[in-house]
């Protein structure tokens, strides 16, 4: 698949470049934008791995772009950084008055109800376009030869997860800062899940981690997980005892770091990014 | 001088604190904000270090704190960096439509023309009040030891050179991004300087880092100066060659880098914003 993209901005950032993106996105039905950094390596033509970043509810590409400095990590590493916005985008798309259901709160799912499955699909828009688009930002074959990682941050951590485990053979690398992990029981899960997919939990399983490592999916490298024992979210919608337990059951590699007196914002991001390019790093070898 | 300060919010970052504060001036007759980055090695009472950063036109203390990134460094050399707004705030205090003039543009001076002589007294409060506040928050006596540094970008690194060659014997290291070195004969000068000093250009160069070079203000440690090559700025605005020349001869030790391709966002400040950090630490040993 090859997707015309449009430069939207470039600037030089530790030796690369940060660009933003523009194309029209086949699976959402709409303009989308998204960042990729490209690292030096990239710019010279050098082989080069990916990290795809998995935004959290409210974000568009913005946030992370600015405010994780990842790029520094990613410059030293070699890997290009890619980074999509949260869910559809545009008038005629969906909405809601919540924060976090609707625009900026796209689940990394395809919804199947009204009126919502018109253009939410985020889980088909990164699988399809967004590994297509870095494609061609990335010398080196690195999506078809599965130099590709994916990560992310709260919802987006939900995201890097479950889409890494229902596509283990896509993606080398898996990790997650702050991760919605048992959405099917916390608060935020249950309201996106009831909106988008309907009543019936069956369905819902789909896309929660816990249940995919217990029907079975695994994914052959470590999983790195960073939670913040300040996050205030921690207790309500962060829970993760289940998902723990399962992959112990499954034989699925975890590494769970409970980092002291860190709470949700993009400075616990900030502060712990660096280790999750590196975990990815050192997966591509 | 001893200020009350509240603190706003609180975040664990790098191993450290990032806090924002607030107080009442009586420099500025208005309540304040500034953030402050305590490193691990101040939360656990051990010497530090100061280094103060002073942003440029449009910024609040949000800008750098949020997106530059320094603080990682910070963390590395037991700096405590400490962000100030960049002008008076509030309802009450003088404004103009123009975002290069008045509230974001106080160009870290002492206004003497109405409406702006009532609130605009920038260099004042850095000096007087944000050092006092940085004391406080510094273990070992970094201020009255002289263990202390300033740096900031465009207008910042203008308040940055000028503060530092007035007050030598205050700051440990001098250093700047972007900065406007010659503002007397640039537009954004020569705009806040009329609106705020009156028409008379004599009281005009001792906020103009050139003209103090020239009167014989030096500072004894080698001061570092970034620009990008790609700043849209340059030409027009960050002019400086007359200031090299006026170091050259009297004696003033200076680096000065030419980034190749870079612009003049915050993307380029946390490019090398380290660099300026591992400046002022070799400054205090």
């Amino acid at each position: 698949m090859t997707i015309d993209t449009q430069v939207i901005s470039r600037n030089r950032l530790f030796g690369g470049e940060q660009r933003v993106l523009e194309h029209e996105s086949g699976a959402l039905g709409c303009t989308m934008r998204l960042s990729a950094y490209l690292p030096p390596r990239a710019l010279a033509g050098e082989r080069c791995s990916v990290l795809i970043y998995l935004s959290g509810l409210t974000c568009t590409e913005q946030n992370v772009t600015t405010k994780a400095g990842a790029q520094r990590a990613c410059a030293d590493h070699g890997v290009v950084f890619i980074c999509p916005d949260t869910s559809p985008r545009g008038e005629d798309v969906a909405d809601d008055e919540g924060w976090d259901l609707g625009q900026g709160a796209g689940f990394y799912l395809t919804a199947t109800r009204s009126p919502w499955a018109k253009h939410y699909a985020m889980d088909r828009y990164v699988m399809d376009e967004v590994l297509a688009i870095a494609d061609t930002l990335t010398p080196g074959d690195a999506v078809s030869a599965g130099r590709v990682g994916i990560t992310g941050h709260s919802m987006g951590g939900h995201g890097a997860i479950t889409l890494g485990l229902k596509h283990a053979e896509r993606f080398a690398s898996i990790s997650a800062l702050a991760p919605i992990l048992q959405p099917m029981d916390v608060p935020w899960g249950e309201k996106a899940f009831r909106a988008y997919l309907g009543d019936e939990r069956d369905a819902w399983a789909a896309y929660d981690s816990r249940a995919l490592v217990r029907s079975g999916k695994t994914h052959p490298y470590e999983i790195l997980i960073d939670q913040g024992s300040g996050d205030s979210f921690l207790d309500k919608h962060l829970a993760c005892d289940d998902f723990k337990r399962a992959c112990d059951e499954a034989g699925q590699a975890f590494r769970y770091r409970l980092q002291n007196g860190y709470d949700h914002s993009y400075y616990f991001v900030a502060s712990f990014i660096a280790d999750h390019v590196e975990h990815h790093a050192r997966s591509v070898g």
